[in-house]
C-alpha cells in the first residue's frame, strides 16, 4: 500500500468572521498538521524564542528575501513585516507533515501560483446573514465601518471559485469544520492525481 | 449554506479480489447511497419483482437500448444480458441520492465518457501479495488459471490512473474502505468545481 511521503500544503483562507483562527486552533496538537514558523521584523517579546515563535530577522533581510522570491506571502502591519519563508514551509512538508498556512484571500493567489499542488480551502460562515452578524460583533462599530467590512468580505467570497474547497464554519462548531479539513486532506491523499505511480509501485 | 441538490454518480471498480461486493454491502442501508436497478434479459426467479430486483426486459428491447445509447454499461453472461439503464441511474441522482455503480474496469471508461463528472474509485487489495493470495483463494485452481487471473488483475490495476481515487481494502476491514468512500463523496460535495455558483448563491 504505497503512501505519499511528502506532506501537503494546505492553504486556509476566508473573510473576517469566517473563524480561521478558531478552526485552526482545533488542529493544534494533531501531529499530521503543522504551521510553519513565520518571519518578522518586529523585536522579540519577553519569552519569545527565535526559530520557535518567529524567525526574527532585520528589515533588510526580510526585503532581500522578498526580492529573492523566498517569501511565500507577507504583509506589513504596524510598521513591521510578517511573512512565511519558503524554506520554513518546505522543511515541514519534507518531514512528511502537512503544512497549514493561514493566508489572507489576497495573498492566496500568490501561493497558488508558486505551489499549484497546494490544497486550497476557503472557510465561510454558513450564510451571509451569519457573516454579517459576526462582522457586526458587539455592535460597537459605526455603520460605516460595518459597511466597509461587509463590502470587503463580499469581494473575498467572490474568490471562492479560485479555491479547491469550501468549508462552512457554523457558530460553535469549529471542531466540525476542522474535521472537514482533516477529511479533505485524507481524501486528497487517495487521489490518483497526487499519486501518479500507484500501479508501478504496486507491482514493484 | 448552499447545498448540491442532485446526487453524485460514484463508480467503484477493481480487479477480482479487491472486495467490491463486500465493501459495497457495507454501504447498504446508508440512505445517502443507492444502487440503481439493473436490467436483464434472464427470466425472473421465484420471488423476484420486476422494477425492484431487476428490470426484466426482452433481448430485443435490451439490444434496442444499447443501440439507442440507453445503457450506461452492460455485459453478457451465460447467454443473458445484464446492464445499467441510463434512466434508472438518473432517477436515483435526480432524487438527490448518490448513485453507486459497481462496474468492471473495462466498462468504467464508457461511463466516464458519458458522465465525466462521475466520481471514479478503484478499489485495491492493500498490496500485490494480498491480491495474489486472494486470487489463489483456497488453492483449488490450477496454476494456469491463477496466472491468467493475475495477468488480468495486473492489466486492470494499470488503469488506476484513469480513476479519481484509489481506496485500499485490507483483509477484514471492508467497513474502513466503505467509510473512505463516504468521505470521498462528502469531500467532493465541498469542492468548488462541483459547486460553481457558491458566491452568487451566498449573497442571493
Amino acid at each position: 500500500m504505497p503512501e505519499r511521503k511528502k506532506g501537503l500544503m494546505i492553504v486556509v483562507s476566508g473573510p473576517a468572521g469566517s473563524g480561521k483562527d478558531t478552526v485552526l486552533a482545533e488542529l493544534q496538537g494533531d501531529e499530521r498538521f503543522r504551521r510553519s514558523v513565520s518571519a518578522t521584523t518586529r523585536a522579540p517579546r519577553p519569552g519569545e524564542v527565535d526559530g520557535r515563535d518567529y524567525h526574527f530577522i532585520t528589515r533588510e533581510t526580510f526585503e532581500q528575501w522578498i526580492a529573492d522570491g523566498e517569501m511565500l506571502e507577507y504583509t506589513e502591519y504596524c510598521g513591521n513585516y510578517y511573512g512565511t519563508p519558503k524554506k520554513a514551509a518546505e522543511a515541514v512538508m519534507e518531514s512528511g507533515t502537512n503544512l497549514i498556512l493561514k493566508i489572507e484571500v489576497e495573498g492566496a493567489a500568490n501561493v497558488e501560483r508558486l505551489y499549484p499542488e497546494a490544497v486550497t480551502i476557503m472557510l465561510l460562515p454558513p450564510t451571509a446573514a451569519v457573516l454579517e452578524a459576526r462582522l457586526r460583533g458587539r455592535g460597537t462599530e459605526s455603520e460605516e465601518v460595518i459597511r466597509t467590512r461587509l463590502a470587503r468580505a463580499r469581494e473575498e467570497v467572490a474568490h471562492v471559485k479560485d479555491y479547491d474547497y469550501v468549508v462552512y464554519n457554523h457558530d460553535g462548531r469549529a471542531a466540525e469544520a476542522a474535521e472537514m479539513i482533516r477529511r479533505i486532506v485524507e481524501v486528497e491523499g487517495h487521489s490518483t492525481a497526487r499519486n501518479p505511480h500507484i500501479a508501478e509501485a504496486y507491482f514493484a
